[in-house]
């Protein structure tokens, strides 16, 4: 019999709960051994549900009972979450989280502390939500070179983009729906900040390119800024504007990350991913690109994907899955001074001037729309370095600008 | 040190040999142990290649070696990759394959045989080629009960077909020209026919309801009877016609799964997969719709995914991966009768007579073009049984009829 202690009991939690216990059977036969929750750790009373005696508030209970050989944390948050992660871990119990901000604040120490102790430590519901795409990462494409990891990782941030986009509605209003409809919580601020992207895309960086990435490494923009006048004209043009996550390697053992809203063109398949769905392409030298696609969020998804973690846990329970980082440094994550495409959107009173300019500038640029009624151009930049388009902008007669990055 | 052995040396096989001795270090890093190729079995000569002196033309050498732990089968068709994956099994050698039609026939055999023998039998490259998808399927949806498995699963056809609707060029010109840039094969009989396909089928519905399909319990159909016209009407109707794979869970215990050109709403992730790619849509009851993407064929994609395979044997040389199905049998594959939507095309010379039977029959049909120039009405019905649309479309005059199934 394998025992296993659950920390948490919200929407993630009971449904792991849930899973492990309406469906005990199913699970036991792919673990090919009993399985049973012992614990589950939660200070709010439960004492109406069936599996009410195994609820409990003490933590000491769990981590000092020898027969748990296996712990999810679904608690979220930092503290005590990563202190009850390490002293379990310590305890020689595998964990298994869903919790993106612990793994993206301290996934390094977690994964050395889990090593030095011989078991697991697996985070794969932390991106994604229920897309499997940590561990295909790590072990199928093994014989590949990581480039980069492009991604739309918060379903939030992309519902409300997709409504902006389809329904015409403000930011604000399909913000105001993505909370009635339970998609955005009450506040939203990691969410449209890009908070939640960020800690996604260090986490899928740390394990693509072997050294852990820090939230505060990585240039994060949220979607704050982002206008229907924007996303108009992104249309028009043949794109879809996104909240990118993006981390590319460099020559020279660095890498690049940020998280921006961008323009992606219509070519490319995560211009397609829409509403509350999560896209992650991956760049390997030998397979080229391969995206990874499916719900990023939500109870039971994120659940399934916490116990597909702890039944490969129970699996291996005397031997270590090769899934480790080192830790970061200063200075590894710098700039992307590539060259790309931007996506400008220029307003003038003074049209003719404008335009006069722009023609001057841009003498090639055929991929732009002008609309002397409203008194604004829009139009998608050849590739080139951000340094060299600003010199060109310069040179334009315009009252306001506004730039974004462009993904082909 | 851990000794390979691979048999054949084509495109895949020189791929794998290629990414074993020149990327040597990278490998043996993520095995965390030295790895060597010492033989690779080919008939043909090779004597001017660098690693000249691991040929071999005598398999009983590799078979009878005691330290050749992991072998890779890349020589494709049954006879005799067959013969020798059981040999080498049986002497307890871990056997990675690339090779669809020897898994889709023979799979659940031969894992038997590894189950026996204590060893692994992996073949993550016979599907999708360098798309992870197996392993994911297996391991990462341990939690969830697959429902379905919908897939686009040969790049030779789906170029084909995407040649046609973008470029307008008809299905000879197309194939014509993936022949000549080196996408099919002279003799293209087994991807255009859907044999392919329905191999590759076969094996993600064997591994995703646990018991093996067999190839000839597949209903398949490929594409040599789409036409231009069908794919001008689907695209109008806001659809792409794509050779579409589909197996899905009964209750009772039976499966469907059929190999088909169908319309692909817009709508679905699958109808922009273009060109040579793939991509496989998993339907889980906890996660929802879930699909991966990528390059379906190729040297390097595909013999990635071979030494992904090696990588994970290597690492578990004493750990058995559970990656099972039992064998199928007479009576478990049944046709789908479940309501569906369809695409219809019909054609007539009275084309007043037929549009008016058509208006008779579906009078609330709103999604169809009506082109009296040609004679034709182009439609798609709401979902319905298969048998109640052909009683309707009995009594619509028309003088020719096509129908093709829609996926929504």
């Amino acid at each position: 019999m394998i025992y296993v202690a659950i920390m948490g009991h919200g929407t993630v939690g009971s449904g792991v709960a849930e899973i492990m216990i309406n469906h005990n059977p199913l699970v036991a036969e792919k673990v090919r051994d009993k399985i049973e929750v012992k614990y589950i750790l939660e200070l709010r009373d439960f004492s109406s549900l069936p599996y009410a005696e195994k609820f409990t508030d003490d933590f000491e209970k769990i981590v000092n009972d020898p027969e748990v050989k296996i712990v999810a944390e679904v608690m979220g948050g930092i503290h005590p979450a990563y202190e009850f992660v390490k002293r379990c871990l310590e305890a020689k119990k595998s964990v298994v989280t869903s919790n993106k901000e612990l793994v993206a604040m301290k996934g390094a120490e977690l994964l050395k502390i889990a090593s030095e102790n011989s078991v697991n430590f697996l985070f794969e519901a932390s991106v994604g939500g229920g897309i499997p795409i940590l561990r295909p990462m790590a072990q199928c494409l093994a014989a590949n070179d990581i480039n980069s990891v492009t991604g739309i990782l918060n379903g939030t941030t992309n519902y409300v983009l997709n409504k902006m986009i389809v329904d015409d509605m403000s930011f604000d209003t399909a913000l105001a729906l993505a909370q009635e409809k339970g998609f955005a919580e009450k506040d939203p601020t990691a969410d449209i900040e890009g908070h939640d992207t960020c800690r996604k895309i260090c986490i899928l960086a740390s394990l693509a390119f072997g050294k852990h990435v820090y939230p505060e490494q990585v240039k994060t923009e949220g979607i704050t800024n982002v206008t229907l006048e924007d996303v108009a004209y992104a249309q028009k043009l043949g794109c879809a504007i996104k909240l990118i996550a993006r981390a590319k390697k460099l020559p020279g053992g660095h890498i690049t990350a940020e998280v921006a809203p961008m323009l992606v063109s219509n070519s490319n398949m995560l211009s397609h991913v829409n509403g509350v769905f999560n896209a992650i392409m991956v760049h390997g030298d030998a397979t080229g690109d391969v995206m990874f696609y499916g719900k990023g969020a939500g109870k039971m998804p994120t659940a399934s994907a916490v116990v597909a973690d702890i039944i490969d846990c129970a699996k291996h329970l005397h031997a270590r899955k090769y899934f480790d980082w080192q830790e970061g440094e200063e200075g590894y994550v710098v700039p992307d001074t590539s060259k790309k495409r931007f996506f400008v959107l220029i307003k003038s009173l003074d049209f003719e001037a404008m335009s006069k300019s722009f023609n001057a500038v841009f003498p090639d640029n055929t991929w732009n729309i002008k609309n002397e009624f409203s008194g604004e151009i829009a139009f998608i930049t050849d590739e080139d370095f951000e340094v060299e388009i600003s010199k060109k902008l310069d040179k334009i007669k315009y009252e306001s600008i506004k730039t974004m990055k462009m993904l082909f």
